[in-house]
């Protein structure tokens, strides 16, 4: 792909690849692009925009081979792709990572869990054991990682990320409360929880007020 | 506040928020708006207009008070007001969830955590107890609550979510893998890890590849 496509098109992809894993799960083989805006409730015609980035995805007669389509997105999403994760920070989030199935399905392999704490050290989570962090540089070097996913502290998160990038890990999913300030070779995907609760703190404090009794008209 | 602000300045001030924290943290009472556009890798110029729809939060002398700043942007956020929290599914991220430390420290309380799962009823979570989902109704009818998490299997989250807003709940936390198709009034912030995951799977797919031995040049 030579284009350069623009971030807001890259954030969509994953929405649209979930939208036709769904409709493939419903059997649904074939849908136009009106439909799958009325079920996105997006504009058929940024769909198509969208599309037409990676050459518009051959749209014939009626609407697009959803099957087609979804592996196109899931190609351009490297989702073709087996990645290995593992996971620093075994305290409760890491281990719901770790447990969490949705992974297998897209590719993701967690084959690595690791902590500083002697009370989680050796305890099982899934079928994997938590290692000592100090045992990290050894794992990575015997075998292949391409993601680390970080629930660590957040004074420990962007020391422990450097040290990933040295022993040549790229990919870093962070959910630290901090900003890694890693290089631009690095690919960072941030899950700040704390800021998404603060959004949705600001979206309830202004929530349009309805007097006493007022009906609450559903949209669809 | 009669302006309406745009959803893009509204993104970006937990992050203010969160970096206006830390600064305090480290016993920093004023700073420029230089040099928190260098710490936060925004210009300055983003961060005169960002704050200039909030009236400015008077810079005055030596740039701008911190704790006051922090204030004012939590104001803003809601962040004054106490929230209750209820947590539906006792999973691993539910759990997770009911135990991050972070929620008290903003004011979000989480009083209730609940599942149809009888192997998860009645097991301790922190210093809750899982309650069988058909409490829900008497519990909400008996207590505060403001905000549902939803950690749902993606089938049962629109449906749940439908019966929450019925009884009036208006916030919502939705870690389930679909879309919630809520009339407007409702408050919802979506977490897609799956789609985090994607776009963290696009970006390592596409770090510009470097040839073999060379170095990799810290921008810092």
């Amino acid at each position: 792909m030579e284009k350069k496509i623009s971030t807001a098109v890259i954030k969509r992809l994953p929405r649209y690849y979930r939208y036709l894993s769904e409709l493939l799960d419903q059997g649904i083989d074939r849908i136009s692009s009106g439909e799958l805006s009325r079920k996105m409730n997006v504009t058929a015609s940024q769909i198509r925009q969208d599309f037409n980035n990676f050459g518009g995805f051959g749209q014939q007669g009626y609407g697009y081979n959803v099957d087609y389509l979804k592996n196109e997105i899931g190609k351009i999403l490297g989702l073709d792709k087996q990645y290995h994760v593992i996971i620093l920070g075994a305290g409760n989030l890491g281990r719901a990572l770790a447990n969490y199935t949705g992974f297998i399905k897209r590719g993701f392999l967690v084959c690595g869990i690791f902590d500083v704490d002697p009370d989680k050290i050796g305890k099982s989570v899934g079928s994997l054991r938590v290692q000592d962090m100090s045992e990290l540089g050894t794992f990575v070097r015997e075998n292949p990682v391409e993601i680390a996913a970080l629930t660590l502290p957040t004074s420990k998160a962007p020391g422990v990320a450097k040290e990933l990038l040295d022993m040549g890990i790229y990919g870093f999913w962070n959910f630290a409360a901090t900003d890694l300030h890693l290089p631009e070779e690095a690919a960072v995907e941030n899950v700040h929880l704390a800021e998404s609760l603060m959004r949705l703190s600001y979206n309830i404090a202004n929530i349009p007020h309805e007097s006493e009794g007022d009906k609450i008209n559903e949209k669809e």
